[in-house]
């Protein structure tokens, strides 16, 4: 074999690993008794280090040091500088200090659950302090590795190569347009009918129905997949076999059904894949910014476009016997797009969203650097969100304490949601230039254009480029603000 | 750390990387879309390879050349004799046999599924060719590291230690006394009322409710389990998650429920294990014979007992509003354990199920050593079947075709299934001396004693014995037909 081909094998046998870990995990979020979680723990475990040794891997190193570029194409070379990558990260930190990553942070993220209940910080934040502590060390070992900053260490593998001072820039921008917008927006708001939830009991077997026919209507193949209910909505799977799940509040079908729809953007993504590449670096997803865009895409781009709302509002009166004024397109997609500042991110509306990135992203990035302590984060978040969206959180449930990202220890994924929005409104706004006529399909409910667009310009390509030159080739430009500004002026002002 | 320690810790990732692949086995049979199998097949034999190479990697060779087993107690020495005997039989295949198995297996398989509906045995014949040449290899490289004769190389895995003498003459001593019983079995049964099935409707749901009111009746924890549904009934998964699925026919409710029994006893066993030694071999299950024992106690010995018919026919009556005659428990019971010859195993009474192994048994062993060609097997199975129960199968679907196992290329295996049912009288006649007022506990579908028992005597003794020593210690005796031959008397004469 050349050292080609032993990367090759080597890495199938990571991705397979993998994928297998990822559908346990549906199992352990959708059907398994609660009973089995200390087993599931030890067996997800198990996988993820396999997989962490075959990556980290002296033979890895050796092949990698030794593959000669020279005879390789331009997918077998993204593919080795995608290994290489990977290589990095996965040599880098001892697994003692990994190991002992996944005994704080599980302690930690157990106590956090209590504790953004009753939000007392004080009492989680000993167990807080040495995930950050191990955070700090893993990110000096890891900055030291890739020549970066300890925050941009951190971020790289989810959106690899993007470096905080591009991030920064995007903010700041975002920032200054969404002060000026959002009074806007909120007057303008003010003077249109109010948005009105129709009110009845919509039982969750009718919400699932309606939400596969969103799903099918988007493309989503039930033949490789499935959707089934849990508490907080996720996909999972591989390409063959991406799963979506769900939540159905039985008083507001409209959130249920756009959740699926960010979820089926994720699966069409897995699904997308190029089928040569399926079980390659080069093939995989392009990382979370953009694995957010498809989402995004799928839920903010198409599912609350007034076009699409024209279908949705059609089939959501065919399931619920709707009548009236509640019910027109017109007050359903105004509902689907209010505007409301608030505490709590997951709820957050488009225009707001990008200030709950802001404040997070500026907050861990002092975490990391060590100009911010711990105990301190409870103050600085909520001075934080008075200065970006003039409101104080009354308690730290509704502050500090909402998300469980940092408790769990991940740092540097929270600027992808917004980075993803971006590309979202970039990557739809191409895939409309290229589509005469989309508003009019998306009314029929077809959506297939522009899932053809992204399978061809995002999906299949994979890893093949770096993140922007990839944005850069599909829309003429790297990741910019514009297309999401564009898109808030046309949908909200 | 010490070479033990070494042993320790990768037969505990072993098992750990067993017990995910069982639940994505799981998956795959209950839950999978139709089109996730490619990528499917592709994980589970990934994790097969991880699992099989620890198992046979040098280390554990060099690891079990150095132990110092004077420095180890019972079960830790027990451990090692486990590991030895595994890491004997995955080092002895060289991996490209292995790779071949599953290769022709698998083509093998899949046109077995059409043959086993069309009764072809010709056209699925050029295809299992392959399949046994495969096997006979591996029998005699197996042979060659136990010192075994292959068939009793091929039949380790599945009964560690049990060899082909000791279960010829167990057989022939069997075959001569149901050739006695069986007629006399029929002539009673022509005496008594006939049994009669009641003709009504019985809504899967209903049925899976009754199902799940035995399973707790028996001591099954559904904290740390589930009922679903299945084509074929199975159970899996680790100690702490052992799942059961069942099949429902909505004329015959009987026959769902007592394989709900049959699975349960299985997750039973599996559930049982020493906390202590739950990851390492020796706390494993003490192979496929004590492990249909355990499922055969609660099917055979517990669920179609008169007594235990008492709780279940009331149960039933209760669950599809019964009534009358049918409805009685005599009735019942008679229908549960009426006695009849027929073609197909799966379908078989215990009176006659032997009958259907010792066919196999005898053709498998002449397959193995050479003396019977692949191309002769439907005429020699169909002369053996009129030799054994005097029927004659009218084609090879009901003939050589019904089973999966020998074109799946699992030989050796069908013993198991009786040996299984001989261990299961054995243990409950042994449980029941020692339980004074079993049947009237059993009557009131009381079960806890026998599996109390089966836990201390079977379930957490895991493998620290050999499989007869620890049937002797529980009852007195190895592996022996007195026990089932009185247990047929008792129920059936």
């Amino acid at each position: 074999m050349t050292p080609y081909q032993t990367l090759e094998q080597t890495f199938a046998r990571v991705a397979k690993v993998n994928t297998a870990a990822r559908k346990l995990g549906w199992d352990q979020r959708v059907m398994m008794p609660p009973g089995g979680a200390a087993d599931r723990g030890e067996e997800l475990g198990t996988l993820a280090a396999v997989a962490h040794e075959l990556e980290a891997s002296p033979a890895v190193a050796e092949a990698l040091a030794a593959v000669d570029l020279g005879k390789l194409d331009a997918w077998q070379a993204a593919n080795v500088r995608e290994m290489r990558r990977r290589h990095v990260h996965a040599a880098a930190v001892p697994s003692s200090l990994i190991e002992a990553r996944e005994t704080v942070a599980a302690r930690c993220e157990i106590a956090w659950r209590a504790a953004r209940q009753s939000g007392d910080f004080a009492s989680l934040l000993p167990l807080w302090r040495p995930v950050v502590a191990n955070m700090r060390e893993v990110a000096a070992i890891k900055a030291e590795a890739l020549g970066v900053s300890p925050y941009d260490a951190l971020m790289d593998p989810y959106d690899p190569g993007r470096r905080s001072v591009q991030v920064e820039a995007l903010f700041a921008d975002l920032e200054v347009f969404l002060r000026d917008a959002l009074p806007k927006v909120l007057e303008r708001q003010a003077r249109e009918p109010a948005a009105r939830l129709p009110v009845a009991h919509f039982p969750a077997d009718q919400q699932r129905a309606l939400g596969r026919k969103l799903m099918a209507a988007v493309g989503y193949d039930f033949h490789h997949g499935r959707l089934d209910d849990t508490t907080h909505p996720f996909s999972t799977g591989s390409s063959d076999d991406a799963r979506v799940t769900a939540r159905w509040d039985e008083a507001d079908f409209i959130s249920g059904l756009m959740a699926v729809l960010h979820e089926t953007g994720h699966a069409l993504y897995t699904r997308g894949k190029h089928s040569d590449w399926r079980w390659q670096p080069v093939g995989s997803h392009r990382g979370m910014t953009l694995h957010e865009s498809q989402s995004l895409a799928m839920e903010m781009q198409v599912g609350r476009s007034r076009p699409f709302a024209e279908f949705w509002a059609r089939l959501a009166r065919d399931t619920f016997a709707g009548q009236g004024q509640d019910w027109s397109a017109d007050n359903l997609h105004r509902w689907a797009t209010r505007v409301a500042p608030g505490f709590i991110r997951v709820d957050a509306d488009a225009v707001t969203y990008p200030m709950h990135i802001i404040l997070r992203f500026r907050l861990e990035q002092q975490l990391v650097d060590g100009s911010l302590d711990p105990a301190d984060v409870p103050d600085a978040w909520d001075d934080q969100m008075e200065a970006l969206l003039g409101i104080r959180p009354p308690n730290h449930s509704l502050g500090c304490l909402q998300d469980m990202h940092w408790f769990d220890g991940a740092f540097g994924y929270f600027p992808t949601y917004s980075l993803g929005a971006m590309a979202a409104a970039q990557l739809f706004q191409a895939a409309e230039r290229a589509t005469p006529g989309l508003e009019g399909q998306l009314a029929q409910g077809d959506a297939s254009a522009v899932v053809a667009w992204m399978r061809q310009h995002v999906h299949r390509v994979g890893c093949l480029y770096e993140p922007d030159d990839l944005l850069a080739k599909a829309t003429g430009s790297v990741l910019s603000s514009v297309a999401f500004k564009r898109h808030i002026r046309e949908r909200y002002l």
